[in-house]
């Protein structure tokens, strides 16, 4: 039973296109799923760090789930993104999500207030034996407070419905520290990297899988990067990852995050509008001066 | 008439006491109002991060700023923040509290994502051009995105609304650049500081006021030492400057901030309850530990 | 006798003067020095960070300091930097630096490694002991492992021989916390700043005095400033501080530090030539935009 | 002939025993000497972080490599650390270890200072230029100024002098864009990672080697890790990439580094002494109470 559960895979931390007037695109986020799901997506991450959560009002969070959950239609497994303004909220969300079918939740630990370790995990505690839905754990330390191995250790011990974390740290040796800790009480506990430039490795080293930025603008590559990685054949693995690299790093260096895979969607065809977070004359500049590295790079993907 | 209008004194980025389910404490909330008052508070600062503004609702945050109007029926400026999920929300706070009477709002950098200074500009001009309600900047690099010198300058020329900063850098540097950039062309532009260690300092650099956490627990103290530097009287300004560190420290090294706000004020007889980020066992004991020396403080500033 | 010996004032960190081969230019340095004292350094110090005495070998910081030593000639006190590779070595310098006569040694906390703060305070505490001449503590986090608050009590407890701290964090709250935490046990210990911005508030806080890379450039401004404060003429005093702040930003943005201070100094008519750090020739472009200001700023100071 | 000069396999950055006197222990360095090389380190790296060479005199830096030479005599390759307090000293370095008959000296950029990029660049370009020897870089951006990618691919393209180096980033992405970048125009440059968690996953990426703490604790280890990694048995090099991390967590977790490698390999018989670095008595308590998960750790590498 426990095998057929365990998320693994490269789920896309999926954007919202927004329409000329910074609502919603739902006919194009239909769109954007069926894409994402026809290049290979294993999963979809609805509210995640690339899906702008915390640019939208928590109703239009459920509504972009519930959007993604119709359109998916059971294809392939849902994590949505659940953290809400405090844990009661956080709660009531993941029993909202609970309701529509979702595999599981992700949940980041608490931001903008700098939050201790030991308190970081009363939070995650609480979520934890409250929720009616399975919870994976969201470790983003450049945006949240940082969750520690001794905190991912006690909270798989003690809430089974904690099965997973993904981590954006991109640090091998807390993810390999983590592994050894928690893999032997708990081999169902999933851990996926948040981390593009070291998908390879991170496979290697024993991860399940991972949630990825360039997964929503290339899902065929990362894919392809985990089949090849999985499979042994590391040759043709590592100079994917290589291009993959390329791809992350010119998405990135372009915009803010995540504005800049808004943009390099546009070119693969998404409709994603501009994001809510006005940009500056200049911003917008220096993100076209990457258009033709991005079109001579894309194309490559396409065929 | 620039005069009678700027911000000026310690304002109190005021916390809200919360009943046993978790709830606002309406009674106890406008019992604080007064207590603050009756002690010498400037003015009152809802939702600030001292008031975990992102702990509440977007409906509980209004509902506390109307409170809070309503209790203090004109007795002293509301500076109330208005930062919601995007530019649009927030100005339509704006709006909100506009027709509610505060002075003014306050409006924090973008947090979370780390947005580059030109964005930065792009968010408050947005919001400078359509907030019916004069704006005050709030600059506080530790959890949200820094507000420049640059950006402060820029932002001042061209937007009349936009009337002051609340800067929690605790820079002395920092704010004497942003004084010489901006007064000479905005003279009633207003410069808060939100670290109270550097109060007097700030005040005899030039600053006009100042937001600060210790405020709303010792209010006689944080007046005192505005009134003692304004007139000039620094050798006993800084006897109590120096105390004022000793409270800030205490209060700080308690616990993760700002549930040791909500401790302190419990023992000078406010029921503040407990916040509704959970606290770790280790955490409360740890906490418990520091009410000796805060009561042996206290009592002090009482008499 | 104590209240004689403290230390106080604005201390130079002075740079040394090379000649066209690199190579220490003994005639311009006693120049540099007689022009000091004659624009009222209050003291010297050779061997810190402006000094560079990292890009000289042990050798050469002798005699860099046996010159200046012979050269002023008891008109001024000298805090001679005394860090060399190790414990031993130190000490070793300690005791040749006493032999020339200078009121103190000055020593920074281990750098390159990142020393924990109880084996900071076992460094100094073996120089402390071993050293037949008064040693001052050099505290420099951006360079060098912090030196805490509880290292610097039991230091001065501890070990009579170490009179005082020359703090360049520029944090008002840690000096603050330093002066609390020593002051009631050792009166006579002396806290000097290293942070130009903050000469006046830390002098109002209760500082004895400073070492600036601004007094080795404007030394004029930088004893005004200290007399002007410490006889309560805080207008005047605040109005040169932001004088001041323009000349040490000005400095410090024209070239990596201590570069900049070299070509003011050039601009002053003190022949320091080029640094032993190679500079880009992007670099040398880049800090001759700066002249013009400093050219336009510097003239003021010498009316 | 470019094949069999360039730098493979795993370096170790020998520490330096000490006698009761802390005086360079001859004898047993010569003897930690054989020990490595009959443990299969692939070559050695005298002056190195883990070799304490700021803790050393210029002269004792000389000393260590030229016993070190003296007793491989030509078994293995070594890499001399050469910084000294400037370039001229340096160079003056490079040219003395030439006459030595070493592989190359490796130079860590400027530190304490923080040197922007162009500076570095500068100061790597005159060395290169200058160097009768090949040089390695030596990143290390937790100790001294960063080398970015744009720099390192300068260097590679105009001074053929320089050819390698050591990253102690332990950043996959910053490893995998310099070899990007440097590899298609210098097929023999030598990236050697210096972060003993990525060893494996460094080597899957293309690194040609690593400069290891824990190689000089356990180079049987190491050795074992890339012998099975570059011979593609990866399962077998990941169990083990496991076990060196709980080494190398143990090491440096136990103390301040580098003082923990020299406990550990006083429990494999190494007389290492005490470091230079004076220990406080907690620290040495704190250190003493690792050596029991060591002794457990360690005999299993020695079966």
């Amino acid at each position: 039973m426990t095998v057929t559960r365990k998320l693994q895979g490269v789920f896309v931390p999926n954007l919202v296109p927004l329409d000329a007037r910074g609502e919603i695109d739902e006919p194009e986020l239909r769109r954007y799923v069926d894409w994402l799901i026809a290049r290979g997506a294993y999963g979809l991450y609805p509210n995640g760090s690339t899906g702008e959560f915390l640019r939208f009002t928590a109703e239009e969070r459920r509504r972009i789930t519930t959007i993604i959950v119709d359109q998916v239609r059971g294809r392939v497994p849902i994590l949505a993104g659940a953290a809400e303004a405090n844990t009661r909220e956080t709660i009531r969300a993941c029993e909202y999500y609970s309701t529509l079918g979702v595999r599981a939740v992700a949940v980041v630990a608490p931001f903008y207030y700098k939050v201790s370790p030991n308190n970081v995990y009363a939070y995650f505690r609480e979520i934890g034996r409250n929720s009616p839905i399975d919870v994976t754990l969201y470790n983003i330390p450049v945006f949240a407070s940082p969750i520690d191995v001794a905190t991912v250790q006690r909270l798989s011990q003690e809430c089974e419905k904690i099965i997973g974390i993904k981590d954006s740290s991109g640090d091998l040796a807390h993810m390999m520290r983590m592994i050894e800790a928690v893999r032997p009480i708990r081999p169902d506990f999933s851990f996926l990297t948040g981390w593009d430039p070291a998908l390879m490795s991170m496979l290697q080293l024993g991860c399940d899988g991972a949630t990825l930025v360039t997964a929503g603008i290339a899902p065929e590559l990362t894919r392809k990067i985990y089949e090849l990685t999985t499979a042994g054949h590391f040759d043709e693995a590592r100079r994917l990852q290589y291009r993959l690299l390329e791809l992350f790093d010119t998405v990135m260096n372009s915009a803010d995050f995540p504005e800049g895979v808004r943009n390099a969607l546009r070119l693969r065809g998404i409709q994603t509008g501009f994001g809510r977070q006005p940009l500056a004359d200049e911003a917008r500049q220096h993100m076209a001066a990457f258009d033709e590295k991005l079109k001579s790079w894309l194309p490559v993907e396409n065929q």
